[in-house]
């Protein structure tokens, strides 16, 4: 299939569907990031979605359209994440049954929630794709496939995400939304465009699977290696058809941004917004903030925040991250006379400079250390950069010698 | 000062004054947290105000209903955290000086965002009342003194926020709102009871700081003493003047909760909505989920997230707080034959459960350990409760001596 059978009416008609059953996300204008870039930047808080992400969308509207063709064993979708969540709540909604196949690893968080919005879990095989296999098997035998991308009506769903933008904000100049299989762009710039053919509709991809960067500019949908990716949501190997053949023809750009970019997003929305995004709904922040879109970028600039579904262990990790990006927290190690007393100077010498013992590693016996001497590993809470480098400088004041630890890249 | 003179009227007129200042901050539904209470449960997120709190309503339109009075020398306050923002920022769109007296521990990072939002910052003394007397010292030399709460201005600017919330929500039979000085709770009760006389509005305090609390009980501005608080943003030992009389007129009830409520509450609206209040604005939710509100609740209850500025080390380890509570993270000791293999037998073991080992720490030397025997402590990452006691279950099964660790309340 070249030409897309999906039009700006097919979205209008979900958003009709729509209305009442999912949220109206706010656009919330962020004075900081405007700041930050000099254009006028808006977010499209679909975090706050029911189900956390837009998955919802496109899910709720294909069951509502199709529910008379769907049969009493409803529907079964394959995924890892929000799909699950977005088809689970759908079909529950529509008072059919949902089966979610799901691979072994999906995270116990996730596979809770999609059970907690009624879908019925089975864990199938290793990938995606085994489970995709299992799903059809499933639909042959009657029940509903529901595809996460590759299918109109989820596209016309998802693209009521860019409708409430457009009429929220109709002088919008650019509209940043992530792409992975390509499910939401494509309906987001099916809408945007029809009410402002001007408009430019960006996608923004992580270069450890850039299926979408790589297909725009090879004109036709190519198949990548994946790497591990913090925005696993739009892992995606290859994208859709339909929603190639709507982007080849809508969408302005795809750029693309590496995994420590999308890291810092995710903290920076965190620490400046207060709004906590997955990797895939930071990844149009961290182009704005680091491609030649930033350095472009006039007027008025959408970025869609697509879900904020993202296990905690994960941003613990991320936020720990930042905070030694940011120089709030520091290792560094000491050599000190191994002599009663010593180390207590050391820590009143810390404890005179306000700083936060986080932990402490007392090692006598190291291979390359003088018999007489021990050695202190530290790691401390500062209050900022300038405070970290005080406290060094007061440390080597007080005769101290310090070095910095393996594998801090806080420490210059 | 005990009958008002605050009315409606200079709520309106805050609005008209604000519009296009400040943000109109999202009300959004919440389906997790309705399910949760059996009501209706909308979030006014305020945290998405401009710098991060609902103080830069007040701020602004006391900077700019008295503008004409105000001097050359402009504004001054006192304040750690929201206040001085919101002073700065109003100062600043006003086009006036703001000098900000903070205490000398208040935090880097708040003191970076004053001083980005233009404030002159001033370290003054060990607590915020330092600041205020140091503060009205200044106002005698011709700046203006802006108080935190204990203001008519200030309180109608607050209110602007009620207004929105039953604009928005006509409805609303509930509205819970944090209490600290008290210009939050009496500005958004003049404005939601002058529309809708019946609807309730409840304060909502942390037990460690309880003026407000124990003020209502007893009808009168009560002083107390203040325990450290999660919640630092309402840490005000006494409400004011202004606001209790408003409050006991209008108030129908304050209800307070423990720290360990406010914090998992901080933690559940990150989980399952996606947003990082601070310790005040995660205060409503613990109220309406931990006290005998919740049980009591009908129709529809609006929880005004007041603000989202807390400091990332803070996130951090509610985070991790949240993630033991849950079982994500486990802590527990073996004892292991002092022999070649033996750590590796174990942690094979663990790697076949799936678990990722956070922290290991392996003694041979401890006190009561047998001479052959070694003792490893070890912090691992699960998949939550269930996995945590299936990883117990089969390390008890491979033979292996387990117990827990101190300090962790995980365990069981």
């Amino acid at each position: 299939m070249t030409s897309p059978m999906i039009t700006i009416r097919d979205v209008r008609q979900a958003a009709e569907v729509l209305r009442g059953k999912i949220l109206r996300t706010p656009l919330v204008y962020s004075s900081t990031f405007s700041k930050m870039t000099g254009c006028e930047v808006f977010l499209k808080l679909e975090n706050l979605q029911q189900t956390g992400s837009f998955k919802i969308r496109g899910a709720t509207f294909k069951v509502l359209r199709r529910r008379s063709r769907i049969g009493g064993q409803g529907v079964v979708a394959a995924s890892a994440g929000n799909h699950a969540q977005g088809v689970a709540m759908a079909a529950a909604q529509a008072g059919l049954p949902a089966t979610i196949l799901m691979p072994r690893w999906a995270s116990i968080t996730k596979q809770e929630a999609t059970r907690s919005y009624g879908g019925q879990v089975i864990l199938e095989g290793e990938s995606i794709e085994d489970g995709i296999r299992k799903a059809k098997e499933l639909a042959e035998g009657g029940k509903t496939f529901i595809h996460p991308f590759d299918d109109e009506d989820i596209i016309a769903g998802q693209g009521t995400l860019g409708l409430e933008i457009v009429e929220e904000l109709p002088d919008a100049d650019t509209i940043v939304v992530p792409v992975g299989g390509g499910g939401l762009i494509s309906g987001v710039s099916l809408a945007a465009k029809a009410h402002r053919p001007k408009i430019r509709v960006i996608g923004a991809q992580a270069a450890a699977c850039p299926a979408a960067y790589r297909s725009f500019r090879e004109g036709t949908p190519v198949r990548v290696q994946a790497e591990k990716s913090i925005a696993d949501g739009i892992s995606i190997k290859q994208v859709g058809q339909i929603p190639f053949a709507v982007m080849r023809e809508l969408v302005d750009d795809v750029l693309q941004v590496s995994e420590e970019e999308i890291g810092d997003s995710i903290v920076t929305l965190l620490e400046r917004k207060k709004v906590l995004a997955e990797g895939a709904g930071a990844v149009p922040l961290a182009v704005l903030l680091n491609s030649s879109l930033g350095k472009s970028c006039k007027g008025k600039v959408v970025l869609v925040i697509s879900g904020g579904n993202v296990d905690h262990p994960l941003v613990e990790r991320i936020i720990r991250r930042g905070l030694f990006r940011r120089g709030r927290i520091m290792r560094f190690s000491v050599c000190l006379e191994d002599a009663p007393g010593s180390l207590h100077g050391l820590l009143e010498c810390i404890a005179r400079e306000e700083a936060n013992v986080l932990h402490i590693y007392h090692d006598r016996g190291g291979r390359n250390l003088p018999v007489y001497q021990s050695r202190v590993e530290l790691e401390l809470e500062t209050r900022g950069p300038g405070h970290a480098v005080k406290i060094l400088d007061q440390l080597r004041a007080a005769g101290y010698s310090v070095s910095p630890s393996r594998h801090d890249d806080a420490f210059e």
